[in-house]
C-alpha cells in the first residue's frame, strides 16, 4: 500500500478533522453482567403498548422511514401543546446538540456552557474548531446572572444550560431561567433531559422568547436510551433552519414509532417517576448515615461527595470490584464525588449493599482513634 | 415576541446555516395505498429469524446503545473478510456520506461526483459550503479517466463514484475503478449500495489502496431501509478518523442487532435476490414492448426512455393518476426518462398494466397516419 497515496488522503482533510486522531478498534464493550448504575438509564421495560408499536413499525422496515419526522413531530407538538413548525424530532438529543453546533458553530467561535455540565459538549465544541467556555454555577447553584449577560459568555454562539443540571442533579426554578432568556440576546440552549423528575419545566416560554431552544429526551424518564428519541422546541425561524441542515432519514422507524407510542401514552410511566423519586430519597437517605454528603437530586441519579479519606476514582473501583458501575469527573472541584444512577430497586439494594460493605472495612482499617 | 432577538439569533448562525431557509412545518406524506416503485426499496418482509433479533433488542431499550458499534462492526468484519479498523458501522449509509462531507470539506474546498448521480450530495455539498462538480460519464457508461485524473476533478477533496450507478442502473468493471483508484491520488468514494444485484463488487481493493472508501447500506438488496443499516469500508486511519467525529450513539439497539442478524443470514436473502434479478428481466422485456428504450440494469430498478412524445414527466403524472409512483429527474438529458424500482411480482403487474393503459390511450388519441 502506497504510504504516499495515504498522505495524500490524510492532507485533504479539513484542518479540524486532521487534529483529531484515529480512534483505535479495540474500545471493549461492558459486560452484562454488570450492576450499571453510570449512565443515567432508567432500567425498565417497554409498556407494552409501546412494545407493540414497535412490532408493528419492524413490519415496515423495508419502506424508508418518513421524511422529516412528520407523524412524530404532530405527535409530539400535540403531546406539549406547540406548533409542528415549533418541533425537531432527533435520534436522541445528542443529533439535535450536534446539529446545533454544526448550525451555529465555524472556526475561532465560542460556545459557554454552565459549568460542571455534560462534557460531550466539549468534543462537539472541538469538533467545529470552536472555543469552549465554562461559566461556573454560583455555590448556592443558582445563575451567575452577571457573568453570563456581561463576562465571557456575551460573545458566545450560544449558552448552554441543563436543568436539572447533570452531574450535579440541582435544579434551577424556572423564573431564573426566564429571566436569563429575557436579558439575553444569545441562544440559550436549554437541556430538559431530566426535567421530568424536577418540579416544573421551561417549555412554554418558547413561546415568549425567540432566543431560547428546549431539548427533551425519552432516555431518561421514559425509558428509551436504546431507541434513540429526543426533540427540539423552539422558534419556527431556528427550527426549520436546523431541520433543514439535518441528515435525511435521521431516526428509524422503530424510532419513530416508540417516539409516538410513548407520546400518546405518558400516563403509562407515572409509576416509574413516581418509583425513581421515592428511590432517590430512600438512597439519598442511607448514602447520608454512610456518611456521604449527597446533592439534593431532581434527577434520576445522586452526585454524593464520598466520606473523608478516599477519593470518588477509590470509591468506583471498590464498587466496580463489586461489579457495580458508578461515574466519576475529571472536573476540578468533582475529585471527592460519585454520581450513581437511580435504577430498580434490586439495583439500588446492591449498590446500598456494596456501600455498605465498603464502608465497614474502610472503618475496620482505619485506626482506633 | 422580540423580533430583535430572533435576528440576533439568525445572525449568530454560521454562514453556511444562515444561506439556507428554515424548512415550511407542512410537506405532505404520501399515502400507504399506494405502489411505491420511485425510491428502490425492496418490498418484503424481515426474514423470521431476524425480525426475532429485533423483537429481543428491543427488551434491550432502556440500556445506550453499544458504543462505537463495535459487536455490529465486528459482525461486518467477519461476514467482508476485512478486519474491524477498516470498518465503520452508520444509521444508514446516508449518515456516512455526510460524515466524508464533514470530516474533509472546508467552505471553498470542492467535491466531485460522476454525473448523472445521486443528487443528495448536492445538498450535502451546500452544507459544507463547498463547490459541487459533475463529471459525466461517457456516452457509452464507462468512466472518462482523463477528466478524472486531469480535470476538475483533479483538486477535489474526493470524487464519489456509485457502482451500479444511480439512477441509470449502469456498472462500471470492478477493474476500471481499479485503475482509476490507482492512478489517482484523491480519495475515491465508491458507493456500492446496489452492488448485491450486480456481477462482481470492489470491496477487495481497500486491501491495496488507501484512498478508497466502498459505502455499502442493507437498504435495498436486504430490504431494511427503514431500519437504517450502513457501512464505510478503508483503510484504518481513515475509518478510525471518520469514527472519531461520528455523533455518538448513531444508530439504535434495533440498527444494531438488524445489523448483525442479517449478517449472519444473508443466506436467507438468495431468493429474495433471484426474484429482483427475473422481474428486472421480465419488467424490461415488457416495456421494451411498449415502445420504452430501457437501458440494461445491475440494479433493483430499471431507467427508461419514454415512447417519443411526452416526456418523463407527463408519465410521472399518469401514472400517479393510478396510484403508482416513478421517479424522474432534473438532470439535462433525462427529461425523457423514468426510474422505476423492482418490486414485488403484484406491484410489477400494477405498473405493467398501468403503463400498457396508458400507452392504449396514448396511441388511441394519435392522428392515424
Amino acid at each position: 500500500m502506497s504510504d504516499a497515496k495515504l498522505q495524500s488522503v490524510l492532507s485533504s482533510l479539513s484542518q479540524v478533522a486532521r487534529q483529531l486522531d484515529a480512534l483505535p478498534s479495540d474500545r471493549p464493550a461492558p459486560g452484562s453482567s454488570w450492576v450499571k448504575l453510570n449512565t443515567n438509564e432508567n432500567p425498565f421495560p417497554l409498556p407494552a403498548i409501546i412494545m407493540q408499536s414497535a412490532i408493528a413499525a419492524l413490519e415496515r422496515q423495508y419502506l424508508y422511514p418518513e421524511d422529516d419526522n412528520i407523524s412524530l413531530r404532530e405527535a409530539a407538538a400535540n403531546a406539549y401543546s406547540v406548533s409542528m413548525d415549533q418541533v425537531i424530532a432527533g435520534n436522541g438529543s445528542s443529533e439535535l446538540l450536534g446539529l446545533v453546533y454544526r448550525a451555529f458553530l465555524a472556526p475561532g467561535d465560542s460556545v459557554a456552557m454552565m459549568s460542571p455540565g455534560f462534557s460531550f459538549n466539549r468534543k462537539l465544541a472541538t469538533l467545529q474548531g470552536a472555543q469552549f467556555v465554562e461559566i461556573k454555577f454560583s455555590e448556592d447553584h443558582s445563575l451567575p446572572m452577571e457573568q453570563l449577560l456581561f463576562g465571557p459568555a456575551k460573545d458566545a454562539k450560544f449558552i448552554l444550560l441543563a436543568n436539572p443540571n447533570n452531574p450535579t442533579g440541582t435544579f434551577v426554578p424556572v423564573a431564573d431561567i426566564e429571566r436569563l432568556v429575557a436579558k439575553s440576546d444569545r441562544l440559550i440552549v436549554l437541556d430538559e433531559a431530566y426535567v421530568d423528575f424536577a418540579p416544573e419545566n421551561g417549555l412554554r416560554l418558547i413561546n415568549r422568547y425567540s432566543n431560547l431552544l428546549v431539548l427533551r429526551t425519552f432516555s431518561k424518564s421514559y425509558a428509551a436510551a436504546g431507541v434513540r428519541v429526543g426533540f427540539g422546541f423552539g422558534h419556527p425561524e431556528i427550527i426549520g433552519r436546523l431541520r433543514n441542515i439535518q441528515n435525511v432519514f435521521n431516526m428509524n422507524v422503530i424510532g419513530q414509532a416508540v417516539g409516538i407510542s410513548v407520546l400518546a401514552h405518558r400516563a403509562a410511566y407515572a409509576d416509574n417517576h413516581r418509583h425513581i423519586r421515592h428511590e432517590r430519597r430512600r438512597v439519598t437517605l442511607a448514602l447520608s448515615q454512610l456518611g456521604f454528603s449527597v446533592i439534593p437530586s431532581h434527577a434520576n441519579f445522586l452526585l454524593a461527595r464520598v466520606p473523608t479519606g478516599q477519593d470518588g476514582l477509590w470509591w468506583q473501583s471498590a464498587f466496580a470490584r463489586q461489579k457495580i458501575l458508578v461515574a466519576v469527573f475529571p472536573d476540578k472541584g468533582l475529585e471527592n464525588y460519585i454520581r450513581v444512577s437511580i435504577g430498580t430497586k434490586e439495583q439500588m439494594d446492591a449498590f446500598l449493599r456494596a456501600a455498605s460493605r465498603i464502608s465497614r472495612i474502610l472503618n475496620m482499617s482505619r485506626p482506633p482513634y
